[in-house]
């Protein structure tokens, strides 16, 4: 069966209190719309439909910048769930697959229950909705199901009898149909209700009254997490850390203090990794086999290879690639540059737009100066290269091979393979000066404060 | 009404292990002791007097910095809290307004319930106590009310009943009554008790045996949190910190780790502002809408204007002004400067004592060399200037507008609009040296070793 | 009584997916079987003996690290617990003492806990258990003891009666008897069962049919925190950070956020000390009273004298010895290096293999070029000397008592008492070539895109 998935993604989030459609605020460092787009391409989706509304432009370039084949439709005006779903309906002209609906706020379904809802499709259900058992289900709509497990009505909170208010399978809001059905009972769906909106839930009742099968699919609670609000975007952050820690853990990472490092949607740590406390991770880092990224480190678009030690206070910047068993250290930035095997950056650099040799050495406080003001330009320091400390290296600039830098230096010229650059000023003491100009500094100081 | 604050802050705290007066120990950069004082301010008091013993200068300079009308009564010896109260009396002779005694270890009673406790006043009760629900009331002194809402007595948990134990009403040792009638009531408290100490609570029967009308105002368990040891202080700080997250939420910001961020009590965050985790504002931020605040950032003093970025790695120190849309980077250090719209900061950092024009360009390692050892000097950089990379600018010193400073200079001499400075030294590289001199060092070490 | 320790330590753990043996995975950065064998120290016990097996080098070695009259026994089969401890018979061939049987991947059993062991031996009975109250008793081996608190029995969970699992004393694990007795016990032990291996637990079968007593003694359930795989390791790690800091907090040291800070095995904090959120001890740390550790700062084998402040951001690392009142700043690490009284390295410095002294100014940006590519050399800064900002000294190198060092100077040659060195360039300023030379960029970065 060929599947259309409708992303609803038009609401505003008034709670929020936010300039940024709802939608794209970010969990692990990937926007809402994006964890659900990413959880459906699990069912290689033949259309993805997402209707938008409050910054449609924006969220409609996000949801093309991760899924270029993803189309829009334009909700205008917020008059419901159905409402929203309808704006769908051109786009989805002569589809004659089925139709999932879901929502750009809800980041968690996970691609096993849209596989079961699918499952329940297959098995002859017209209309399936995706239901979950709520530790408390109060205020959710309740599913009623028969003995033979169809579903018989959703009923809302504030209808349901004492009995009803019992049951604890809840409605999510996710369902499914082949898509005509699915437009045909939302045509069928009127607005009289408190707010005067045109509910999806009502096409539930409408199914039985035409005689169409209905069953419910069950989730964990988890999964139906909704953010309307930064303390919910909040919740979900952590939700989604837990999950991924424990992965981490369970795939041989060492996580010393787990509940400290924040791992983005698509961190990949290997065997016999160890994170220390207080590790961000960014997008796009991989991390090989036994290397060891030490606290307060901050990593984006990067990769350490295999026992490479980082931190602590590093920041990997992104396509900043950390060889096997080199060594970045404290208060030291390295932004695309390679780092080759065994060669130390251990204190307090800058290493941008560069690429460090084998075994190189590069000192405390050396600064790669890649920026002219208007273009960037490369350093290239060869295999086993000693940097003295304090050197400054002026971009474009060569140290070839064995090439050795004296301390306090600024190099502007290539150095040759095992050449000695030197470029510092000779040094002049003064006797007794240094005593003098304190004593006359002070004197005035205090005649300034006397 | 008039109100006169009576804030009993003579303990010791024994079990905080400390040289410091208990009511100086901090929560959110305050003293516990300010936190009290600010909540009562809310009342607007005629008259605030604080009981000090422990550390008396101590406490009456902390009371006083916040509130120079503060007046301070010593309480010589630790007698009770009767007798605490007692020692504010000659200092509100002849007020006749009413006295409301707080606690300088209880940070948390808001506003509202002050508030609350006066309008009971207003309302014709002569003594008001302050009670709340505990979720476990074992061990703390229950309040017996009437079916007409009226406090009949205090009892303390060793001497009460089955019955009365399951009473959760409890006692938090606020009380207010006009400061004529309370200092008559604790006249009359002896201290025949197992400590021979003067309670306070006893006050309560002395009125109903008066004949004086009594009634118990409640508020919530947490606010009546006392801190009697550096665990309890933990406790507070947490407490603190769970309201002024979810208040920073509720206002707009994404907190991406609330858990992770320490707020002071006086942080203000604008809209749409995003802070990362692992962030600590120290007194003294504010952070206008749409700035970013990234990772292991720490600011106090400080102001970060809109669509600002912060981070990772940032130290705004006090005075630190950044402008709009202005960028300090890692392992950068802001002092006492103003970085103007669009400058950039990025790398590896100190700037002290500096202004930074719009659109400038710092690069990494610039150092401001502000202090001579007697004084501290300013540092200008113009609009548009570029400093480049590792450069040391030894204050006073102006570059001006446009004005361009090499790679690796150390600028003793302004600049002028437009101009380039040069101050490092020529580069001589010596062939093959580097590499003959590695090779004495290493068999002079196996010599060493050998 | 004379004891002998075994502690079983050949244990593979599968579910830690790792290639180091479980036992020297770490806690409070001292391996487990380092837990197991500090707490056993407190018996002082005649004889240890860590039966080993995957990586039985590895941990023989770390275990003759911590205790050098460690012994070790060879399991070369991994057939259940009794065979395990029969591994060790040989090692203890003629012990006529107490044998205990500890494991090594349980690191929490306390030496209170051990002490009890052996009161219960020494009180006649001659194989004692440790037991434990579980919360959730579901899995566990049963306990079953007679009215005269004799233990009777130890019960399989899925052997248990209905009875019996309401029983929520739960084994351990851990055994005491003499040593031939222990040994002679488990002679007789089978492998009757489901995996087929030697379980220890059936001594205790053996030994009531041999008409020998048996005992209980009780611990708390967190003692017998076992590791099996990361996630155990980090709920280690968490139940013993929770213990340390606990511990710190009631000897008087303020922990800011408690649950942002990480100790180690041996961290020892003063009184009135304040230690900031987000601060990792590593091993060797001792903090004095009325110091202030700052945000994000990193410690090992360190020690930082009464009232000094270090951080934010800062990283004391072995040899580290901040004198009292001194001042050790962002950015900064310090490393084999006395920083003596009241000297300051506030920003974004290296001091390695040197020493500072009283009263000393370290300017921002400061480089202690420690490093030629073969040798550590050592730096000297006499008291009230002043290094201005942005400078290197090359060590070896040393600047006298009250020499002053100009900024950005780069120091190779010794400076005497009072002098003042200088080393670095003399500035040229050129007229608007600033200005012409962004001017031609810029020109070029057009015609390259346009």
């Amino acid at each position: 069966m060929s599947t259309a998935i409708i992303v609803l993604a038009a609401g505003q989030g008034t709670r929020m209190a936010s300039d940024r459609p709802k939608v794209l605020h970010e969990v692990a460092h990937a926007p809402l719309l994006h964890h659900v787009l990413r959880a459906a391409a699990a069912l290689a989706p033949e259309r993805t439909v997402v209707v938008v509304g409050t910054g449609a432009e924006a969220v409609a370039g996000a949801a093309r910048a991760l899924d270029p084949r993803a189309e829009t439709a334009l909700q205008a005006e917020r008059l419901g769930t159905a409402h929203a779903v309808a704006q769908a309906r051109p786009a989805l002209d002569g589809f004659a697959g089925d139709a999932l609906v879901l929502y750009g706020d809800t980041p968690f379904v996970r691609p096993e229950t849209l596989q079961a809802i699918r499952a329940a499709r297959a098995d002859g259900a017209a209309v399936v909705v995706l239901g979950f058992e709520a530790a408390d289900p109060s205020g959710y709509g309740r599913l009623i199901t028969g003995a033979d497990g169809a579903l018989q009505a959703i009923v809302e909170h504030k209808d349901a009898s004492a009995a009803q208010r019992a049951i604890r399978l809840c409605n999510s809001g996710v369902v499914c149909a082949d898509a005509p059905t699915l437009f045909g009972l939302i045509e069928a769906v009127g607005n009289d209700n408190a707010k005067g909106e045109f509910y999806l839930t009502d096409i539930v009742a409408i199914a039985r009254a035409r005689g169409l099968s209905c069953r419910a699919v069950t989730c964990d609670e988890a999964e139906t997490l909704g953010v309307n609000s930064r303390a919910d975007l909040a919740r979900a952050e952590a939700t989604f850390q837990t999950a991924a820690r424990a992965r981490a853990m369970a795939g041989g990472a060492t996580l010393t203090a787990p509940d400290t490092v924040f791992l983005a949607h698509d961190t990949r740590l290997g065997r016999d990794v160890t994170v220390e406390p207080f590790v961000t991770f960014g997008p796009g880092v991989t991390v090989a086999d036994g290397a060891r990224i030490r606290a307060y480190s901050h990593l984006e678009g990067a990769h350490v290879a295999e026992a490479a030690v980082v931190g602590p206070y590093a920041r990997l910047r992104p396509g900043a690639q950390v060889g096997p068993r080199a060594r970045i250290g404290n208060f030291v930035e390295v932004k695309a540059a390679e780092i080759a095997e065994g060669a130390k950056v251990n204190h307090l650099s800058y290493i941008g737009d560069a690429s460090v040799g084998a075994g190189a050495n590069i000192g405390a406080g050396t600064i790669t100066c890649n920026y002219d003001g208007v273009f960037k330009h490369r350093t290239a320091v060869g295999a086993g290269a000693f940097i003295g400390s304090n050197s400054a290296l002026v971009a474009p600039v060569r140290i070839a091979d064995g090439g050795y830098v004296a301390s306090g230096s600024v190099v502007t010229i290539d150095v040759g393979a095992g050449d000695l650059a030197i470029a510092r000023a000779r040094q002049v003491n003064k006797p007794g000066l240094g005593a003098r100009m304190v004593a006359r500094l002070k004197a005035l100081k205090q005649k300034g404060t006397g």
